[in-house]
């Protein structure tokens, strides 16, 4: 499914507009070929002649794309079955979610899927985007623009998937794979998980969780990689009559998910936004071994909504060491704050030792920095060069300013692996996400685990 | 102090990264005059000679910005006095947020303003900026780039009011003013808001409030203004001691806040991008009638989580009225979902059609659209133009895509004075503020909020 080396589009259309005609679009720019099936077709697309069915593909495909009403799903599953094909995605709605004749299409989809051995992804998605390979198997314009990064996001929704891509490349990271699970036919959130920790590329995984049938099996696989998942699952009210017809999936008992994640150690989130910050910042970083958290901070007003923010998300703000506190005072004599959060006051020369006699206290299992760019100091980029890998300790850094003045100074803490955030709030959620992820997968608690469960 | 003809900079200085370097710098692209005051300074700065008091300046100044120690501010301000300038921003730190000496150093600096009739900023704060007028008295750096917009900002952190003009600018929107209070001398939250709902910039008011000594007379001006106000409390959980150091306030008790503000008709948020969010919506929108948001969605997935968020957040998805479902069926047969949210599974040409029906629907107070953006299709730009005040309701816009490809219909979405927001989240806690400034300032609910009062 996600490393093909040949792709067929069924139902590719010359049309712009239709899914046919976009798949075909994205589907075009792989590095492997792709083929054009519509014996309605004609001439060529991209350079690629059109065939009557997957079986006239002189090359051996992997991957079907089905660009095809969901009434005409079986037989295609049939044709790519009789031609070798492993694995489709299947973009038509109007099954599980649409009433019973669409749950009855669905049924025979999945018979005949696993009957040939088809892995399927869908149907009623928009497919899924592996940048590195410019792998792009969806409908959705502006796909091509997503960037690699080290995240996968594996979203119930297909809109989701496509909206969490989409933010990454806001925020100057990107993603390893975007999938849509849509119905989840055969290919559901335990596939995609396994799948993605043994991707090479993937650091993290995020989930996007409207409602599953085996919520024990998802927290299970969870529990069972060995990549970091961080998830958010909707709908703690009730939108339940709306989402069975998204997905065709019941959003379930919210605090029973939360419960079951929390128990078997994966953290939750309640946003985009915070889950995109948790997978930049597990996957960028040193496993922490505790919940401690130090806060340093050029401005006191972001340090207390950081410090008010990690102290409410689970994280902890412990007492510096006295060695620290004296270290931090022989640098800056006449420091505004010295304990946890230490606050410089204003940004200055001294910043980057002050964070890294921070990072070398005993007591701190995490470091979050906040520094108001200005212009004439920019961030300590020399001290926080490889400071996270050497004390083996996540480092996160949260700034605001004028993006094209900080650009470079941020290009330069992100190269030197430094995840770079955008709110004081944020960032403070991130942390937290850190020290509760630390909480069940931090030194020594493996055991503590497992006799949980 | 906010509509100056002249400004003073006393303790002006031409060493780069000096405070009184800095605000010069900034204070030089006010329209009006910048004079440099400063005993010790040669020269010009910026065409302007030295003068060595504020009294030696020949034309009549009106604000003085005092980049001197804590200890030389009594006589500075006595000069000011004697001048007769009306008001003036403190940079120092060293005051009430500094100890018992601090405490008295501060109580002899208002005294010595009030005996003068001087309207003192801070001290320990970075000023303040008007966009509109250049008048940056403010030693950040960054400050000349933060765009005019309608939004005050009155922060009670110098630091986060920085924060917020900047994230303001990464939204494309801007402030009338961005304030950050420090120790609140004789200028506080009340001055402040007084002050803006004057002002004919400001359509909203955003407070950050970490504590203040007399809450009471805060929320009873929030009431008594008719611009909107939204708050932000910081300090949930205990952040007392570092708050302390910081501006000299306690953070008091955050659920009396919480509820104060409840009471007296302010919604408060709990982020900062959510605050800018909510002064937006409110800013850029008739003010709802209640608290019932029409949603439309042209992906089930986000709008699963918005209206989970909305629901969640103190607004209410009404049923659609038969005759408006019956619009949309006609408009779209076979759409995804008609009931609330109104769910077309695709962008499509007659997505703007589908959007006026909900907002002329007459259990709709709120519209929040959502749309990926599709290159084909855009936006439905002409549909919204005007369709806010034609309805007289607020309707919001929230989408995801490439910055680049959707920029234009963004621009033009926003000219037509349609808020954008940029994830789900955001887009519905926006949309939910709304809903609960409804309940108190909708129509005909003004005498029930006086008799709760």
């Amino acid at each position: 499914m996600f490393d093909p080396t040949a792709v067929a589009v069924v139902g590719a259309s010359q049309t712009k507009g239709k899914v046919g005609y976009e798949a075909m679009v994205n589907a075009a720019e792989f590095d492997g070929p792709a083929y054009p099936v519509n014996p309605s077709g004609s001439g060529t697309m991209f350079g690629e002649p059109f065939v009557d069915s997957v079986a006239d593909v002189d090359d051996a495909v992997d991957l079907a794309l089905l660009c095809v009403p969901g009434p005409a799903v079986p037989d295609v599953l049939d044709e790519c079955g009789a031609a070798g094909v492993g694995a489709a995605v299947v973009y038509a709605s109007g099954f599980a979610e649409a009433g019973e004749d669409g749950e009855r299409l669905q049924a025979t989809v999945v018979e005949r899927a696993n009957e040939h051995g088809i892995a399927l992804l869908g149907p009623n998605t928009s497919g899924f985007v592996v940048p590195e390979s410019s792998l792009r198997c969806s409908f959705a314009s502006g796909v091509d623009e997503i960037p690699t990064g080290n995240t996968a996001v594996v979203a119930q929704s297909g809109g989701v998937a496509l909206v969490l891509a989409f933010q990454t490349r806001r925020q100057g990271r990107g993603v390893s794979a975007t999938v849509g699970l849509g119905n989840r036919a055969n290919v559901g959130f335990v596939e995609a998980i396994e799948y993605f920790d043994g991707h090479e590329g993937t650091d993290a995984i995020v989930l996007h969780v409207e409602g599953t049938d085996d919520g024990r099996a998802l927290v299970e696989t969870c529990r069972d990689v060995d990549t970091p998942v961080v998830a958010y699952k909707v709908g703690q009210s009730d939108v339940g009559e709306f989402a069975e017809s998204h997905t065709g999936a019941l959003t379930g008992d919210h605090a029973l998910y939360e419960a079951g994640f929390a128990q078997y150690g994966v953290p939750t989130v309640d946003a985009t936004d915070h889950l995109l910050d948790a997978a930049a910042a597990l996957g960028d970083s040193p496993t922490p071994d505790g919940p401690n958290v130090g806060v340093v901070t050029a401005q006191a007003g972001p340090g207390i909504i950081i410090t008010d923010r990690i102290q409410r998300a689970g994280g902890v703000l412990p007492e510096l060491t006295a060695e620290t506190r004296d270290r931090v005072g022989d640098i800056l004599p006449g420091i505004t704050y010295a304990d946890n959060p230490v606050d410089t006051g204003r940004p200055m020369p001294a910043f980057g030792e002050i964070v890294t006699a921070v990072a070398e206290d005993d007591n701190v299992d995490v470091v979050l920095v906040y520094e108001l760019f200005e212009q004439a100091l920019g961030f300590p980029v020399e001290a926080l060069d490889g400071l996270a890998e050497r004390v083996d300790k996540p480092v996160l850094f949260a700034t605001e300013g004028i993006e094209a003045d900080l650009a470079e100074d941020r290009a330069a803490l992100e190269a030197a692996g430094v995840p770079v955030f955008e709110t004081p709030e944020r960032a403070a959620e991130a942390a937290a996400v850190l020290a509760r992820y630390a909480r069940s997968h931090g030194e020594g608690v493996d055991a503590e685990v497992s006799a949980d469960v």
